[in-house]
């Protein structure tokens, strides 16, 4: 080959050698010139598109060093084989799009907090501080959460739910899915966990992922039935005693104290105590955690600010019992955090000045008049004398049951009016499944919940 | 039991009905009184401590709601069997606290970024807008990370590196390892990785801790051999090929297209293309991504921001082809995202506004200044037609070899000076080991490395 027949514009935006680079790299990626051809020399090629040798070089040197093209020595510039090699483009077929949802009129979920309560004001201005004040932040920090950070949330933790810990013992992660992934692969894989029926199925589904065998123990109501869970054979039980998920149950001590009995008895036995909503205690004084009665090192305490800052704000944390705080220092101690430090800083801050006591109280309260009025609404309703509330005590949902006829009448107010209640039944991994609906007030404001449950209990 | 002998006060900042559930609590859990024990009646304890039935009768319905104590029927209250279901304390061991790291003088370590050129400004101000303007950003969002940053990140990748995918495709986390265990368990446990050797330890630590069977792949002066890749028998090859690490080759397009014929020729082959470090290319245009060359599917591309933002800022992706992302849709679909949305949301500003384009030409400027400059040092030392350079076309480390009697001297050289220099040799998985200096220089100045340099490489 002597030339090429290629327009290259001045004013094209992009420089000229990098146009004729891009002109020749694409004729050899399609074939158009082929292995081993000779390409022209530097000299007959700028003077055959009137631009200087130097433009010529520049684009020559940069496809040799991508593997273009080679130099022989004395002879010039040749074609890699490299067109040949390029498999054929497959279609690629599109991905297929998650169901859009519908519009709700009114959403009884339970996974939603009243966005209107985030100390916005408070968390910019920290940030704010952290981004401008803490350079050092931008380095890595330690696998486990930054130390300040642990220190806080230990002193928290045990003003707050009892748990008795060191820093050390602290894992800060992205969210307590990802937590529990990392803390099953820290037990034998044939080693088996016990999950409450009904359940948290995220937390279901990641045990499984990680290949672990999972036993569904059904529920009393005290929670967790230990007869069965002895029965079961199960190593590891995960539980979430605070609010048990989605009954609402709360665990008295005296079940508690039988779970953390048989954890004691054989050694490996552990229990994950998941502690979601403990914040949210309507009842009196929330109960001690399992892990601050338990003296032995049975138990691993996990929670999330998701429901008491904002569920996209990805912060979790784990406390290890010291030899599996250990095992995970050894297995992922030189993992990157996956929290950010500029969050994991505003939050230390957020828990050291005060802010987050005064945060909880306020959302509490803000919490506990909705549920104060959800439930004069449901006793005020005509059918109330047909529901039984449960699992009200604590938590941000409560459990409503009704009798055949009018639950069928319930369901098909929920599809018609747009509101979206959640069934109990959905969470049963197993049968038998209880029929019940689940409505969750956290979002609600009690004019919407009047209205929505005057239209989803019409009979 | 007629009564307690307690001491109640009322300016104690705790209520009365408080400090007696507090003291009637600490008794049961110590045993001082014991199961089925009978409490005094509510009458009888106010009239003793003087204080009001309401009092009382407050810290009782709070005992009983916890399981402390249980209500007979027309007869009082009785303490629930619990002290003697807890099991005995044991000794907590303290964790074991990692090494204190020795004070470097200078540091030539390889995961540094150059803090002072972070936006600040810049960053702090996209957050701050993004906290106050968007409360729906405290929802949760999707799995794979919120769609507006997909989108932007879609098309930074494809003008970047020539990455062909949409946004469906995309799946971001809180760092590279996050998005490799996911994606190793998308693979059949019995499906085996090649890795570079030497290589990425932490990639690799990654692969086992997922139960995966690891091969180590020796590489030749264009990157991982072909020849050794068809031996090995892997399914997936993880490789580096912007800069590979820690050598530092520049895999040419020839190499690309031959590990892309690998992975096409049988089905369930794959490629993960960690493009890390492929902003920092300072030898003309980047090569095209072996995900943009690709037709097939068959290479999933990753990357972090890690080096062009900050470390501690944890948002990494991958590119999953079409049918991997559906794969990674129905497996992880319900997972929460580990990346803060208030993050996600500054990012995709960032991106959209234009700042991340030209903060990238603002860095690449100035670590190509370090690099020029440590070349320069390099090649003015006494001994430096002793060294042997490379990797140091891209990236933001290079490595120098140096003749036994030479090396031995720089070791001591850095352990007397206190300087950080990693050794080449501790990358290899196995042998044959070679021996070179890593040296990173994104986190020096000029001066800093004239002064180290002249300490490391004194005779």
């Amino acid at each position: 080959m002597n030339s090429f027949t290629i327009s290259l514009t001045k004013s094209k935006g992009s420089p000229l050698y990098e146009q004729l680079y891009r002109y020749i790299a694409g004729e050899i990626r399609s074939g158009g010139i082929r292995k081993n051809e000779k390409l022209p020399s530097k000299k007959a090629l700028a003077s055959h598109l009137h631009i200087s040798q130097n433009t010529v070089e520049t684009a020559y040197s940069m496809l040799v060093q991508e593997g273009y093209i080679y130099a022989r020595a004395r002879s010039g510039y040749y074609v890699s084989g490299i067109s040949d090699l390029i498999p054929n483009p497959a279609d690629k077929k599109p991905c297929s799009l998650p169901e859009p949802e519908p519009a709700w009129r009114f959403d009884f979920r339970t996974n939603a907090v009243d966005v209107s309560s985030f100390p916005f004001k408070t968390w910019a201005k920290l940030n704010r501080e952290v981004v401008y004040q803490s350079p050092e932040l931008l380095l890595p920090g330690d696998a486990r959460g930054d130390a300040s950070l642990r220190e806080s949330l230990s002193k928290y933790l045990h003003e707050f739910r009892g748990v008795k810990c060191s820093a050390e013992q602290l894992v800060i992660g992205a969210g307590i899915e990802y937590l529990l992934m990392m803390l099953c692969s820290l037990f034998e894989p044939e080693l088996s966990f016990a999950v409450e029926n009904p359940g948290y199925g995220k937390a279901v589904s990641v045990i499984k992922n990680s290949g672990r065998e999972v036993k569904y123990i059904p529920l009393d109501r005290e929670g967790l039935r230990p007869d069965l869970l002895y029965e079961s054979g199960a190593d590891i039980a995960y539980i979430t005693p605070s609010h048990q998920f989605p009954t609402g149950i709360v665990m008295p001590i005296g079940r508690r104290a039988e779970l953390l009995r048989w954890a004691s008895e054989i050694p490996g036995r552990y229990i994950i105590e998941d502690d979601y909503n403990s914040e949210f205690n309507f009842m009196g004084r929330p109960i001690p955690s399992v892990q601050g009665i338990d003296g032995g090192g049975r138990v691993i305490y996990m929670s999330t600010f998701s429901r008491i800052l904002a569920p996209s704000i990805r912060i979790a944390y784990m406390v290890l019992p010291p030899e599996l705080a250990e095992k995970y220092r050894l297995k992922f101690g030189h993992y990157s955090s996956t929290v950010s430090r500029f969050e994991q800083q505003t939050l230390c801050r957020f828990i050291d000045g005060g802010y987050l006591g005064r945060h909880l109280n306020r959302v509490k309260n803000i919490y506990r008049k909705r549920r104060d009025a959800l439930l004069s609404i449901l006793k005020a309703l005509p059918c109330s004398d047909r529901l039984r509330i449960s699992g009200d005590g604590a938590g941000l949902h409560l459990i409503v049951e009704a009798p055949p006829g009018l639950a069928e009448k319930i369901e098909k107010n929920a599809e018609s009016e747009r509101i979206r209640v959640w069934r109990l039944a959905d969470y049963y991994f197993e049968e038998p499944k209880r029929e019940a609906f689940i409505l969750g007030y956290a979002s609600l404001s009690a004019e919407d919940m009047e209205k929505a449950a005057g239209l989803l209990f019409a009979e």
